[in-house]
């Protein structure tokens, strides 16, 4: 089975499982993070209180953290669900947004891939760059032009995924995913996906679904990915600005099906 | 006048009165519940520091706590609202979002339970289970399956309403609302509503609104619910998947008449 | 070149220079806010932990503080942002969301009116009333009815503008702006604006946007009322309530341009 096919079949199978993903996350986009989850055929639940964060993570399928909007009191819950989350072998997702932008989110992110082992990071270059230890440039929570242009993703994904032992996804116009052995660049998408805030986002919270119902993370980052991209090509036919677009990827999420997912992802799998 | 004409009239006074119903609410739903509320006619107004929320609640019509994303400084100022409402005889509207998903979940509840005198309690299955100390699986924030076959509501409904004194609203395929005396079915609604987050959570806001214009826990609760299910029936019919669903259901709140709640709403009361 | 088209060029511009807009704001709107920027061409990033906001606010164009939902943690962010914008020459836009609704808000607007250097000052009659240390009637975030109708606002206006050094925007029926030399009437927009939560903020997100790519608090504040005003008239055709609303603004938003601008502003300016 190819990897377009693994994908389409995760698309199903998440539907029937309807796995719990706990999302800490920022409150920017966390609505559309619930919609999109349940749009996929997951459960959200979002708790961040240091009181409950470790009982809420062990009853769900897989945790994601989004360090959007964190605060020192967060930063604690968030460290306490990972490693429990670590404890009993439930998924971690982690989206370092805004990596570089500051001094505190370098330091958190670090601190969040050396105390807690990931199954997967989604970032744009500039955040993967950043938590890669390279120079980027930022521009607060969106990717820096220069960081976007770089030719560069595969050697950077594939290092970074072997360095952590994880999946690492870039998103931008093309896609870059790799667990260090394998590679895949996905070419779906829309450029006004990058006017709605969240997308990124989603797309974390929609991994933490696919992964948690497959329990594979590279699979599951890519069926998210590709599951967003073609949402947006989808949605863009029928909107009439951001405003509708927005919606509409909602919209084109809930109706996702593996028949739709094969007949438009753009896919392109190699090994490294 | 029956129930359904109480409950038409109460849609009308609402606009009328515009009520302002103080919000202590998640921050994953809480922009559809400010929306919901300015939709039926209703002002919100959102505030949970611990100095403000005495003096906020002190000029509302309601107060509604929602402890979807509750942390060790909003569940003080949760407390501290209620029971400075109570001295000013202004309802209180309780939504134990994820009761018996955390054990802090459930202490929380119990909390506000026991130390605020509620006006409403609305919950799914699971979450109503949880604080009648009935045993409920639970699945995060959404109601088990075993508990939503539940065949025992209206029982449950009215025990927890006579040992709180207070009207329960439980919502699913059919609703179940009880004040102890009288037990209400409404089998309006989509199941698709599952599939956003939220509808809940504005259920409740919606019933702060109503209540407040009414000043009658019951009827306002039942108004809430019914018109909330109506609602999303008119906007599956134009909607395109889940996000165009969401945004249709704040639009058939917008225009929710009399006329349209009578001639749409399936609703059954009994003696109990 | 008359105001008309000095606001025009602001669009436009805007679109170019994409400039960065730090939105220390409520978690009620702050996805419309964050979308809002993002139409408008501009780019916006949350962030409220006091260990970073003096990095992020430095690498930003404009910081916008709104007090939506303040608590008292925020509430030294925002102090500490504001004061490190006014270090560095960055424009300081203040949303005194509520302000009169309790006297916590009074006193926060109160202090930080005080303490930083405002650019830009946006509310309604009844919270510029009250900052301005006028009696005012107020009913939570929304405007009495008794301010709204308040024919004393340009005078109102000018004299907190001179008062402050500021330029003051008072949203209504009729926006009125003001640096204390001159004053804008803006006569766009459509009544259904106020059932929707969030067109304030978003305004003043966008001014954010606007002052950080112009350079200019008098003219991209009232780019920012202006736009907004005709982004809801264009989208209230296409409405169907007040969910559709909303979304068709962003729709709106995303598609202004100068000749769009130009052909539907009304806009009436005055020497003082």
């Amino acid at each position: 089975m190819g990897i377009k096919e693994a994908c389409s079949e995760i698309v199903k199978i998440t539907r029937e499982k309807s796995p719990l993903v706990h999302n800490m996350t920022n409150y920017v986009t966390v609505n559309d993070c619930a919609n999109a989850v349940l749009a996929i055929g997951a459960s959200p639940v979002m708790a961040d209180e240091i009181e409950e964060v470790r009982d809420m993570v062990s009853i769900a399928s897989a945790l994601v953290i989004n360090i959007g909007t964190l605060n020192s009191r967060t930063i604690e819950s968030m460290l306490a669900a990972g490693k429990r989350a670590n404890e009993l072998n439930i998924p971690v997702i982690f989206d370092p947004v805004g990596a570089g932008a500051t001094p505190l989110r370098t330091k958190v992110s670090q601190r969040i891939m050396s105390e807690i082992k990931l199954a997967v990071i989604r970032g744009n270059m500039s955040e993967i760059k950043c938590v890669s230890g390279l120079a980027s440039a930022t521009k607060g929570v969106d990717a820096a032009e220069d960081d976007a242009a770089e030719d560069s993703g595969a050697d950077i994904a594939v290092n970074l995924a072997k360095k952590l032992g994880c999946t690492v996804a870039i998103t931008g116009a093309v896609d870059i995913i790799s667990d260090g052995k394998r590679v895949c660049r996905i070419s779906n998408g829309v450029a006004d996906m990058s006017k709605i805030t969240g997308t990124g986002c989603m797309t974390t919270s929609m991994t933490g679904g696919y992964v948690g119902a497959c329990g594979k993370a590279y699979e599951g980052a890519v069926t998210a990915v590709a599951v967003m991209g073609i949402s947006g090509e989808i949605s863009l036919e029928q909107s009439r600005g951001t405003g509708s677009l927005r919606s509409g990827i909602i919209d084109s999420l809930s109706n996702m099906t593996p028949e739709i997912f094969l007949s438009r992802v753009k896919i392109d799998e190699e090994s490294y």
